[in-house]
């Protein structure tokens, strides 16, 4: 009788929501678990796209691991990077050689931008899923009406003064609002030689309407605000190219090149190179877009001690289709792994599949207004607005945070001033310091 | 008759608490001012610090300069940076090549910090000037305990673990009792192979007291409240090496070799290399720190026309040495140099020679302690930070931002706790791409 390993090994990689929730439903079980993550800290992600426009600091929506885990005396969370799998010897291995053993593994990686090919978009069409990514695009987005109030050439100040964003969905649609937001509202009167509300903002979207996920008249409603707003949302156009410079649109009308130094891209999602690595070690199925195919109890097939959730699984919904990437689905699924995991140690097998309790949806559209897809229920306008505004409090990891978030939240909404209007980082003068490359 | 130039040009040359006063006060004076800044804000530099130790977000201590300067419809701010001068001509030449054209040139461009001929150092004991110098010390000083809780080895661990910050003025020992507090209160129960704790703080001063600018009473209790904080002053210690993994200090008793892999450049400044053009353009006279030596009404020898103020000048206060580094002596100047431009543009000549009024400093160490030295009257404790508290608040130069600093010091002071406790940046899992680079 072999009593030496009594405790479970638990290894979790990604502090995300998925991950997160994982580590904390086990606060109880008497297992040893690794929390592995590239950061020190929790990223809350639905609010992103507020750092990359400058009305919240980095901050205000991450919070360190350790102080969220702090006493969950059974997690040891380690800064590393997973870089391969051993899953015949039950390990994994980070980037600085050191491995660490399993006996049971979660992954919840998350995804990266997906330029579907065309990865040489990318460094002029930045995509959002990192605190670096914000203040990077916020650094952009500002620094181009600081370039445009000193270029004496129009064609060139168009160039700096043209906004495209690449996807309709909600980060989309919400960068759209804010940029559209920035140069009619915040920065009123703050320049000499340019106007900045002569801005153009365009969102592109491949579909048929922006929002897609959405119920068709939350669509309308949210193209509506946009366009109140000064964004132009474009559907069914497709992007072809994108240079330093300019960007091509395709529609079934024909091909329009927009000449623009600013494209943010936020369609597309591909898995990170951890999905790859699990495949090699596994074998395990993935979607065109890296994910990786997961069982109905998020383990992956034949590998019952290796589950996969959040943004990097691909788990099936109710019609076959795979379910979004969404906080509440990670979440979800982490407590849903926790439980298996729990039960396993009890003793109970047989878990019931992963079912998905879908509350809703929600996206932002400016200052105040809000699109809000509760299924038995929509809001729109101001109340969407309030009702996106408590949800997103509410779900804030720390409460610091919702207060400060709050606080700035209603002086922006009084003031419409952006509290974080920073150009920082490997920034200056030239563009190419900017990070806006020139092309040529 | 000559009229074609009526309006006179104004350059100022940095948004700093000087350029920044000078702007404002000429807010009705009939001129074409321009502000150039390599920045897009106003920077308040006494807390820089609480970013660099994760108690304040940058955006907290950031102003926009357009958002300052809105109502200042004769001020054209210019994102840029004056890599020269052509006195003869009377114009600033830009990185770009752009050429702008002054009547009136003002210079308040601030200072670097200074290695004294040890170049090299300045990758292993970073200085705290810009918000990035005060986000990469952050990274570092964070990510030393997480590496220390992966290193097995006890020699290294303690490397990790040792903390030196050179040069024992304000900034010198708010650092070290900010780490401090951080080693055993912020961080207390975050590890689990480590006790954060057991960190051992150093504050390596050239001179026989810590803050020697100080009354020695106030440098005595300031000492006394670092080592309660857990931080060891140590006094007539100077630095002669240092590497990525020790430095080495001085004293009268000996050489001693500190093995540590972070140090921190508190000592030590230097003009910007717009002194050397000022130099290579003027003759101009400066001391051995490059700052740019002024006559008594800020102007520099054979150049009525231009000023220099704030850091970047060298000023002779009352006993013939130079004014101190400090944001009343750089607002003070800007007042007198705006009141110098409107005399002269209303006929009135012959200005009074600049004279500073010093109303004290102050210094905080740690949570709830402070030394304020009003010349007349003396702080220290809780009462010396409560003092310290409200001057820096009222003085911080948004409203919104004195309300978010209160609120987390506030925050802080009741929890011990730190809002942004972020590692970002360019910084991962290895040493060196935390900026942190090994020996060899």
């Amino acid at each position: 009788m072999q009593t030496q390993q009594t405790t479970e090994r638990i290894v979790i990689v990604g502090g995300g929501f998925g991950g997160l929730e994982v580590a904390k439903r086990l606060q109880r079980a008497k297992a040893a678990i690794t929390l592995i993550d590239r950061r020190n800290f929790h990223l809350f992600q639905p609010l992103l796209y507020q750092v990359a426009t400058g009305a919240l600091s980095p901050a205000n929506i991450a919070a360190p691991l350790r102080a969220i885990l702090k006493k969950n005396k059974n997690v040891q969370v380690i800064l590393g990077e997973v870089t391969d799998i051993d899953a015949a010897n039950r390990r994994v291995i980070l980037t600085d050689g050191e491995e660490i053993p399993y006996d049971t593994l979660v992954l919840a990686a998350g995804v990266r931008p997906h330029y579907f090919g065309h990865e040489s978009w990318e460094a002029h069409a930045p995509g959002l899923k990192t605190i670096e990514d914000a203040t990077r695009i916020r650094a952009r987005v500002l620094y181009a009406f600081e370039a445009a109030e000193r270029e004496s050439d129009a064609a060139e100040r168009a160039k700096w003064l043209t906004f495209v964003v690449v996807g309709g969905g909600p980060t989309g649609v919400e960068m759209a609002g804010a940029i559209a937001e920035i140069a009619r509202h915040t920065l009123k009167g703050n320049f000499r030689t340019i106007d900045p509300a002569t801005a153009r903002v365009l969102l592109a979207e491949g579909g048929e309407r922006i929002l897609p996920s959405y119920p068709p008249e939350l669509s309308a409603t949210a193209a509506r605000a946009l366009e109140k707003l000064g964004a132009t949302p474009r559907v069914g156009t497709m992007v072809t190219e994108v240079t330093a410079s300019a960007v091509t649109l395709k529609t079934g009308a024909g091909v329009e090149m927009i000449p623009t130094r600013n494209v943010i891209w936020s369609t597309g999602i591909k898995a990170t190179p951890l999905a790859d690595a699990l495949q090699r070690a596994t074998g395990v199925e993935r979607d065109p877009a890296g994910r990786v195919i997961v069982q109905p109890d998020l383990t992956i097939a034949k590998y019952p001690n290796i589950f996969v959730i959040g943004d990097m699984a691909h788990c099936k919904g109710k019609e076959g289709k795979p379910l979004p990437g969404l906080c509440p689905v990670a979440q979800q699924q982490g407590r849903y792994v926790a439980g298996v995991i729990a039960a396993r140690a009890a003793g109970t097998s047989e878990a019931k599949p992963f079912h998905y309790f879908d509350k809703g949806t929600m996206a932002t559209i400016g200052r105040a207004a809000a699109v809000v897809d509760l299924r038995v229920i929509h809001f729109t306008g101001f109340l969407g607005w309030l009702v996106w505004l408590f949800v997103h409090l509410m779900t804030l990891v720390r409460f610091q945070n919702r207060i400060l978030v709050f606080m700035q939240w209603g002086w922006s909404y009084l003031t419409r001033n952006r509290a974080a209007r920073l150009i920082t980082g490997d920034v200056g003068l030239s563009p190419e310091s900017a990070g806006v490359r020139h092309e040529g």
